[in-house]
């Protein structure tokens, strides 16, 4: 497994990452692995006795290089196996602000190391079988985890919630394929006549076939609710100009404050903000007013926010007296500035009324926004495991797929030597979401998603 | 010593806080400090070891909140008085993002941990005697350096240099001191006629004196340097519509990309981005085109464009063939299509000619830049010693006062316990420097200009 600049992936060469984000922090941890790192370690630090150090001790010190001082660091050292990623490791927690941090980390690979490549730490932990796919995956899902109920999902599965159930359906899974082998071992004629009709078709574990569809089939559910927990929703608000958009956005920033602003969005266009809405990561999406202009950078805006609304979940589309904008299965229609003024009685759209400015109608709205959105993904298909990342979603289905083909055939009266063969395939989906099957292809793709330093 | 919510800043009860930045990284830090903080931490950790701990070491667990597992995370106990508050303390390092981290704050809080104030571990450091006044305030310096040059200077701060070299100066002075006052404590009657001279004016260590005054005042104009290290200067690029400001601007970005543009303050208006030019961090400013226009919004832009050039220390002004702005000291000119054409022969601003498509005469630009804005501070009062604070100048200066004061009463022969007092007030000022001495006020107002976490 190599990457782009011809580095491989699959070594234990020493290697070395910011774990934390570069910014305005106090403080900042480098992580460093592999083979020897910490005897590269000590030639970059004081004191020396870092080489005798247990694992899982710390260590009061100074980054040097040359005899320049660098920084005053804990070190925090970890030995084999007894490590994230199960090879002698260590962490450097130094001073906060990237330009520290880049001076130890360039010192450190002065002393042999080199830059880990997105992921790279985890996969050696996979490698040294400290996780699981599906744990290894759930580590990525916890770093990005936008809202409590994402993190509590990701959470579940770190804790091998997911790892237990794919063993506990493959286990049933091995059962019904044994059951199934055994005939196919014994020759025709060593079988008795009595038993003619279980050696073409009808599975002697039939039974378990169908739990095993069952289970997985709930797994496969589970991935819509999981994705919109993950990725969220984007809720646009738009309408004509002075309907009060912009209040209505920072109205409803302040209902939920749960999520920073990962990247505030501010452009000549629009605002964008991520709100939390039930544990639903929202993209909340304030545009300009939709109006016929003839000034060329507002005709710009306005193309913008319809694209927008077109890549929209939900329009939270704002009404004046005047407008009376299309009907769309994506329109929540609201009514501003209650406080002023009621809507007009004709209005046909019959919109939900606020007002920004008291708070008046807000929280309405908000129940109102989660309905739609939970909604559109069935969110009474919800279990209590569910997958967390699209890969172990297809390989679910792939496993689903074979299992309905082999029942099929099953009641078809087929024979045990067409099914059989079709089980083993679903045993192996069920071993490539762990990991246990796996090809260095996959795991390149998997692990270089990841970010630096995980 | 008292915040604004009425929490007291010198008390020891256990706090918490992010010490790394919050974004997208692989772990987040969060620093626990205080009395009984390791027996806290247990009431939501697992395992219970963690009680029975030694200092120094690291225990991997998860922290939960009533049963409900909330992060896996490496918990790492130091017990009083190692540590750097010199007080018990836990570092607990969790998934990054800010989901997960803050719903481990979370579980701290309802632990009985309170939010840690601004600077409130290095207050508890330096009140338990770990860190000196210049040493704490060289840890902020750390964290918020841009370039590898202001980093050094802040790292032999925290070495010790300005304590060793305050402390020198402070023994010399009080030799001084204690000269005079020998003086003073002998009834005039017991003073031999021969010494007259000496008790009325001259002080006996005159030679120390004005060693001491020469110390201090190498100190005080340390700090010129020392401010643009820390805060760097401003460089606008201006000039009239497409005269190649945008490609100039790209071009040094990538000429030095030692520090990563902090915010990106990407506005409407202007674009700006930090780079290090020879160590000095410069805030580079793209501005809007100069040039008459009735169209509203642009107008607006150039007002913006002409405010930034105001407050700018240096403008590169990017000419063409047909304008010839007002010359100014903080004009650099620049020609910067000297690839497509050269300047026209009779242009008397005598333009540096630059490509930014072929890369020409930008070192030389760069070299000018560095040159323009370093005289400016005049480079050549660098001293290896230097305050790193505006605080540490005002009383280096204070200082410097005192004993010019002292001394011209001396030349002018006036009584030595005259000369005492204002003696004793620069000794005063010193220990000031150090925190020896220090009043709770002194001490709040520096702090909390600290960031949290720290």
């Amino acid at each position: 497994m190599t990457s782009d600049n011809g580095i491989s992936y699959g070594d234990d060469s020493p290697i070395a990452a910011f774990s934390t984000a570069v910014g305005n922090g106090a403080l900042s941890l480098i992580r460093c692995s592999g083979k020897g790192s910490i005897e590269l370690i000590s030639s970059v630090f004081t004191p020396q006795k870092i080489k005798e150090a247990s694992g899982n001790t710390i260590i009061h010190g100074w980054i040097i290089n040359g005899g320049e001082k660098i920084d005053e660091v804990l070190v925090s050292v970890f030995r084999s196996p007894k490590s994230y990623t199960g090879e002698d490791s260590v962490d450097i927690s130094c001073h906060g602000g990237f330009t520290t941090g880049r001076a130890v980390l360039n010192t450190l690979k002065s002393a042999g190391f080199r830059d880990a490549l997105p992921g790279e730490f985890t996969f050696r932990a996979f490698m040294n079988g400290k996780l699981d796919l599906t744990k290894s995956e759930s580590v990525m899902e916890l770093v990005s985890a936008k809202t409590e109920a994402g993190r509590r999902h990701a959470l579940t599965r770190l804790s091998g919630s997911l790892l237990e159930e794919i063993n506990e359906i493959k286990k049933l899974l091995v059962k019904v394929l044994v059951g199934a082998e055994i005939y196919l071992d014994y020759s025709e004629d060593e079988i008795s006549a009595a038993n003619d009709e279980e050696i073409s078709g009808r599975l002697p574990e039939k039974e378990s076939a169908l739990l095993v569809l069952e289970r997985l089939r709930k797994l496969s559910a589970s991935w819509k609710l999981e994705r919109l927990y993950q990725e969220g929703a984007t809720v646009v608000i738009a309408g004509s100009p002075n309907t009060g958009k912009s209040s209505l956005f920072n109205c409803l920033l302040k209902e939920d404050r749960s999520i920073v602003a990962e990247t505030p969005g501010t452009t000549r266009d629009w605002i964008e903000a991520w709100i939390s809405i039930k544990g639903i990561p929202v993209r909340l999406v304030d545009t300009a007013g939709l109006r016929e202009t003839g000034d060329t950078a507002e005709k710009i805006g306005i193309e913008r926010s319809r694209s927008l609304i077109d890549e929209a979940d939900l329009v939270l589309y704002l009404l004046n007296g005047d407008c009376y904008p299309q009907n769309s299965v994506k329109n929540l229609f609201v009514w501003s500035k209650s406080d002023i003024t009621p809507p007009p009685p004709d209005n046909k759209l019959n919109p939900v009324c606020v007002s920004a400015k008291t708070g008046e109608g807000i929280p309405e709205l908000v129940e109102l926004i989660s309905g739609v959105i939970s909604r559109q993904v069935q969110q009474n298909t919800y279990v209590s495991v569910s997958v967390g990342t699209e890969r172990q979603k297809k390989l679910v289905d792939a496993a689903c797929s074979y299992m309905e083909e082999a029942l099929a055939l099953s009641d078809n009266e087929q024979p045990l030597d067409l099914i059989a063969p079709l089980l083993r395939e679903a045993v192996n989906a069920l071993g490539e979401i762990t990991g246990e099957i796996s090809t260095s292809d996959i795991l390149e793709e998997m692990f270089s998603r990841f970010c630096v330093g995980k």
